[in-house]
Parts: structure tokens; sequence; C-alpha cells
């Protein structure tokens, strides 16, 4: 980058409660819910899902189920009884579901989603997928926001590392300015935690919303970096992988 | 405290947008604009001045000018033309104003206070005021939310470091239940600042917006723990230094 030349930005915006803050029209959004949303639809797409259309409400979903189509529901980190799927991971890598569309609504992922629709282009991020997705942020000469899904509205901790996690991925490309406050304070928080994500996630809330669950197994899954390498993007209403990705 | 006790709770808001989602109305609600309405506010009541005024807007702070009052406004980290004081603490260390009543209003403090009026009770903190106040916390048997100021209802890095150092403190007396996202966030950076906190701090946005205003100074003095040790609390509509503190 020639000096003189305006870096693009990269802020972190804690809840989708915020976002409507953020100028983000022109900005590629990058919507994080790593426990378990995000990671669910990466490694959905990485097992060869078609595309998956994310939906705010659990109504909606059934309405879709009505009409036949496969649809995965969670609420308070469980499966919505009578539907198809959840929100696990594992349940994703399932070899028949190749070429299959998905309807899913998760508590907080699929509404951040929705949060952010305004804006100029809307990806996926989790740890699963993070050494591509820097690869194909750093090339998109844009403007970007982390945007955490949180839990209901609220801060959490898993999105905010991952968050970070990106920020400081990207920082090492000098392409970009992040001396923003919530920037640099998840990208501080995300260096203490990288040697052991694991271990720093255990005091967390949701970590232990989901240990209660017998859900460890996800958890390690989704704090795991680069077992899914995709790119989702939204086009249209649909999540697909990016072409090439 | 003896075993199955329910302890009381200790969360971090980031911001005043975020205020409403958070349960209030029987909670200790302690107010931080580390740079610099919180500390200004800290070094006022402990130079003597009286009570004061907390106003959202400037329109109102000059009708109250008009009537004869003793006011201060601050915007974008300027005292605002025609007024008699702006936001610095070096400003209320003035012998003068001893006895006074003062009008004040800041960019963010002063919304952070209106944001929320309607909790239990209302306290300031900030660096300059820790120890008392965590003192003081302690003795009140009541869930306390941290709420940062922060910057136009951003996240902002000072506040936070002052959250976590407050919760940090509060923690050691086994009394509170700190372990909330935010709270657990808001700790760890302090517990990575203390040692050197204005050097972390040069990184963040409001220190370099103050630098450059030759602001340095109150800088140093809105980081040092227990230069002003007061405990102000609202009463009615007047912030005033709480009895035998």
């Amino acid at each position: 980058m020639g000096a003189g030349t305006t870096k693009h930005t990269i802020e972190v915006c804690f809840s989708p409660h915020s976002f409507p803050l953020y100028p983000h029209e022109s900005s590629i959004i990058v919507v994080i819910d790593v426990l378990r949303a995000t990671s669910s639809i990466c490694a959905a797409l990485h097992n060869g899902v078609e595309k998956i259309l994310p939906v705010a409400s659990v109504l909606e979903a059934r309405n879709f189920q009505s009409k036949g189509f496969l649809c995965a529901a969670e609420r308070q980190a469980q499966r919505v009884e009578g539907f198809d799927l959840g929100n696990s991971p594992s349940e994703y890598k399932d070899p028949k579901l190749k070429g299959k569309i998905i309807v899913f609504t998760t508590t907080n992922g699929t509404q951040a989603i929705r949060a952010a629709r305004k804006a100029f282009r809307i990806v996926i991020g989790s740890f699963v997928n993070l050494s591509i997705l820097c690869e194909w942020l750093s090339h998109q000469h844009k403007n970007i926001i982390l945007l955490c899904a949180g839990w209901k509205d609220f801060f959490n901790l898993e999105d905010t590392l991952c968050a970070g996690a990106i920020a400081y991925t990207l920082d090492k490309t000098n392409l970009f300015e992040t001396n923003y406050d919530s920037t640099l304070a998840s990208k501080t928080l995300y260096e203490l935690a990288q040697k052991d994500l694991l271990g720093f996630m255990e005091k967390s809330s949701h970590f232990k919303r989901l240990e209660k669950l017998n859900l460890s197994e996800d958890v390690k899954y989704c704090l795991t970096p680069d077992l899914a390498p995709v790119v989702p993007i939204l086009e249209g209403n649909y999540i697909v992988r990016h072409k090439g990705k």
C-alpha cells in the first residue's frame, strides 16, 4: 500500500442491538456467532450443503417446514421440538445433506444476519473458517464491521475473541486501520487467549450453558481454527459458499 | 458469607444505548466516564462543591445560566463557548468553587446519568475514587451495574478498564458474582493494563483526542487511583457527596 493511501477500517460491534449505530451500508459485515450458528453454517457448506436460508423466527421456519423444506431450529441452545435439525455442527457433517437446501433459525446468529441486511455485503465468520475468511477479506478493499451475535443482545466472550482473531490476522496485512477501542479490546483479549482458547473460555456464560447440555465436543470444534475452510456469503436471501472457496 | 447465600451480581454495560436491556430498577448503577466527566465530578465534590446538577443538553444548561446558575458545558472534549466551566478536573480544584452549585452537561457522562434515571440508586465512579467507592459498594447488599458512558454510545477503553478495576476490587470481597462475559472481559483487560494504565491507554481513541487538545495532564489525573476519595451520589436531581465520605 502506497504512502498516503487511506486504509480501510475494521470495527467490532459487540451486539446486534448496537449495530444500527454503525455506518454499515457500504461495509462488509462479518456475522460471528461462534457457539454455534456460524460454525454450523461453515460446517454445512463445507460438507456440501447447497444453500442455507436464515430466518429470524421459529414461526417462519415452521411455515417453510409445512411446505416440505428441510428445517433447522434452535432456541436456548437446544433443537426446537419437531424440527429436522438443531444447531450442532456435528449434525451438518452428515453426507446425506450434500446438495440440500436448509432453512435455519437460531437464538442469536440468524437475528444478527437479519440486523445486518442493509449492508453492502454479509459474510459468515467463525474460528473454523478463520484463515480463508481473512484471506478473502484482505482482497475486498472495503471497510469491515465484525458483528458479534452475542447472547440475546448482550456482549459475549467467544464472539469477541473471534472478532479479535480476525482483526489480529488482518492487522498483519498492514491494509487496515484497527485502532478503534472495540477492535483494540477484542484483539488484546484474543492475543491473551489464543494459546488456550478453550481454557480461557471456561469461565464464560455460554460455555457453561453448553457444557451442562453435554455439548463440550461442539465447543471444541467451534474453537478450532480452519476445520471448515469456506467463505459463506449472503446472496439474495440465501447463504452460499463463495465461488472458488 | 455463609454457604448457600445468594451473591449479588456485578454486570458491566458498555454503553448507555444498551442500558435499557439490563434489569436495573432495583440495582445500584455506577456511571463511569473516566475521561473526564465522572473524574471532574469527583474532583469538584472533593474540593467542596456543594452539589452538581447534571443536565443532558447544552440548551438546558443555557436556560440555567440565564437564571444566574454557575454552568459547565463540554462538547467534543472542549468547553462550549460562553460557559463558565468546561470538563477538566483541574478547573474544579479552584477554592472559589467551595459551597457552590454547578449545572453540568458533557458529551457522554451526563447522558449516561440520564439513561440510568430509573435505577434504584446512581453513584459516580472513576479511578480517582476507586477505593472509597468499592468500599461503599461492598456494604450495600445490592446488584450492581457498571455503566460505561462510552463515546457517543460506542464502547470505549478507559471506561471499560475502570469497570474492570471496580469488578476486580469487589471480587476480592467474595460477596459478588462476577462471571458475566462483559465483567470477565473488563476484569481481564484491567488486570493486563493495571501496571501501566497510561501506556495501555495510549492506543485508544479518546486518549489521542485529548492529547491533540493538550490535555495530557487531565488524562494522567483521571487515570490515577484515589486522588479524589468521595462517593458522589444522585439525590433527587443533584449529585452530592455521600454523607461521611
